[in-house]
């Protein structure tokens, strides 16, 4: 494995699942193969989950791990090819890219969607222009649309959760914020379950449409009791506006997720990427509930990291 | 031992403090106890000594550390239950407490008083919180009315330079200080010294009383110079308000410590947790004589941390 | 080695270099040399590059590595001697220096030129002060007048570059910039390469002279094109006015660094130390040249580090 960026650097998902839950079972087997190796973790977005699982899992194969804060610790970056450097910015991120390459084997880096330009957004201008000019491997800790450690997450975690009998139905329903968020763990969490054969369907108000290059064939249903219904697992999830560009679009309806909402489900799970606005996005009660994942989300999110830096630390190998 | 809050959580001090002395003498006898273990440490207020010793006490016991500086580096916690977050707070301390025991088997905790609202200072909201959601051990890195890693380090300080001949008399005499500081580390040292059969005077202006669930037996003595008569040890501190809350009330007398002033004492030790405002609180002649501890009780911080993460990574030990 | 500050410290250059390229060879070699000791890595500065290569030649010979962002993590640092601490610093230096030496067995300092007070920075005043009160050994990560870890991979850097035939023509240009620079890079590449045998000549506008203390016996030369006729190396480097301290003093000619003005030099490699300012100091087309050797001079800080970090480490062995 060369990089993970997407799910589209994933061939074979089931298999990849199944070597996270082998690693959960005895995370410390390996604890060797990153000897003398070096995993840079950059973050120019603030994190705890991403921050913690992914050092937490290089520990476990013996990596030595780097973390930068690069705009407080370090220099802010400018991102023009071509630019005259005569403003605010002090290093060019081709520079930083380089230069980190220099010290890590394998670099993470985190860089959040501005949300102001939808064009730079969706062509993942600042992690396309990183990884161009790293010379290793790179990982994305969240870049503009997506969020494919915290996908892969959720995947071992439905899986270490599926109905005996029947292909589950995964439902993903927006839920309401105060601010302006990302839609990355929305678009990723849909490009996964895409690659899957559960029935996915999709639930949000009008105006807060994923990319379709995400989305793709879920099905989209604006009423969130009718997607609900007989759902197996809900995932709850804000995201601003893609097609009013990173705005909130006001909502009459209320999305709030409830456990009387909830009723209407196959005794669904729940989960959520956290950190989450409780009671804003959904109610303690559902929460905090027997059937809420979120914290087995979080603690999957090492097993994550550990299993896409194991096949970069070997390399070759297919993920 | 299952977690370390205060001296409660001792049940033999003078066993604990010979421990610590013995690791002193040979710290990295036991680099393997914490083989693939992970101390995380969250700060939720600057830190120098904390951070560096425990984190050295941890290299010391082969523990994988993680540093979080929570609000700069991850998001600002909510700590009210049942809170609709739909202010400025991003995360509930019941999801970041559980998230982090997902990824740490130790966590160490720091989180100052906020010296505005007394009932949620003494009740400890935000440590007590944070350790009913962890389902790890959780140890105070100072807390709102407590800083038991500093007072066992000096505990041991004072073990280190006891006089041969006598049961030594401690004081802890309040100072003065330009700005509101919490009075955990003189309740704390407070704390500490009832357990001892050494005698214990407090010193302090009228108004700056300690918090009696921590001062106890100790005698209090207004009069400074009497208070320091024949004392083998001095420690000084800064406090503001217990009474008038978190309020710096006016001081007519003039209470900086001087060379001058602790010619009554028994050539006493000079003790301070440190940071110290030279020559507001303490004058630089008595900082920087002889008989002052004030670094070898920094050092002792790192013993002070080791034996207790000792304990705790060995689980079922008592302290 | 006790100590490493400056070019003085060092006293046989090419065996140095020569080790530090030994150690490029197998940077994994002594890897255990380190083992149970600490570096405490101290910024009062932001850093990208010395932040990551220190740690990363601290990690490839076992060493423990704590990095503090002083200010921002611990407490900010009274520099008076005798100073009464009733202002807005919290710590004196006196104070930081010898407790960091309780946890650390060697501390890197970067504490860079404050560009207001010529003397105080002269004079070194805070690394001054700092290694006075620190027990352990001091190296320098940038203090006010000099880089020593940088000029030591620009030695390493130039050494891999040599032409077979001819002793090199070395350049330093100074070049624009929008904002106050300390002159640290420039005066300690200047002292560098005074200690060798190449050519040096130092080529700035009038007004721009650096500390002759460190230009020394360097060939000063007005004209840029003049200088740079026949060069094997050009270091490019803005620094501000030593004279007019700390100023930005107008230049009326163009001192961008091109690929036209590049012409006259003997097909010259080029140098900067980074972060720069591209197409204000040096044209991307520089930059971006094959000529370029800027990412393997920040390569070389790993192995500029590790060579004096080993040496440190050993103690008595000269460098």
């Amino acid at each position: 494995m060369k990089r993970f960026f997407s799910a589209d650097d994933v061939t074979d998902l089931d298999a990849l699942v199944q070597d996270a839950i082998d690693i959960k079972k005895s995370p410390l087997l390996k604890s060797d193969i990153g000897k003398g190796k070096t995993l840079g973790l950059v973050f120019l977005n603030s994190s705890l989950r991403t921050r913690l699982s992914t050092q937490k899992a290089a520990q476990n194969l013996g990596l030595n791990t780097i973390v930068l804060n690069a705009a407080q610790e370090a220099w802010t970056w400018e991102f023009e090819e071509g630019a005259i450097m005569n403003g605010s910015t002090v290093e060019h991120i081709k520079d930083a890219a380089n230069v980190l390459s220099q010290y890590c084997d394998i670099i993470g880096l985190r860089c959040f969607a501005g949300l102001t330009n939808k064009e730079e957004d969706v062509s993942e201008k600042i992690f396309s222009l990183f990884e161009k000019y790293a010379s290793v491997p790179v990982i994305s800790l969240e870049s503009a649309t997506l969020h494919p450690l915290q996908s892969l997450a959720d995947c071992i975690t439905i899986a270490e959760h599926l109905p005996y009998d029947k292909k589950p139905k995964v439902v993903l329903t927006w839920a309401p914020h105060i601010k302006s968020i990302p839609q990355a763990v929305g678009n990723s969490f849909a490009q996964w379950m895409n690659k899957t054969d559960f029935e996915f369907v999709i639930t949000h108000p009008k105006g807060y449409e994923l990319d379709t290059q995400f989305s793709q064939k879920a099905t989209i249903e604006h009423n969130q009791q009718k997607a609900l219904q007989d759902a197996d697992f809900v995932y709850v999830k804000n995201w601003s506006s893609f097609e009013d560009y990173g705005q909130v679009v006001p909502v009459n309806e209320d999305w709030l997720l409830t456990n009387e909402k909830l009723e209407v489900t196959n005794n669904a799970k729940i989960m959520h990427c956290l950190p989450v606005r409780r009671n804003v996005e959904v109610s303690d009660e559902v929460l905090d509930s027997e059937n809420s994942l979120i914290y087995e989300q979080a603690n999957n999110r090492t097993f994550a990291a550990q299993v896409i830096l194991e096949k970069i630390v070997k390399g070759n190998e297919k993920a």
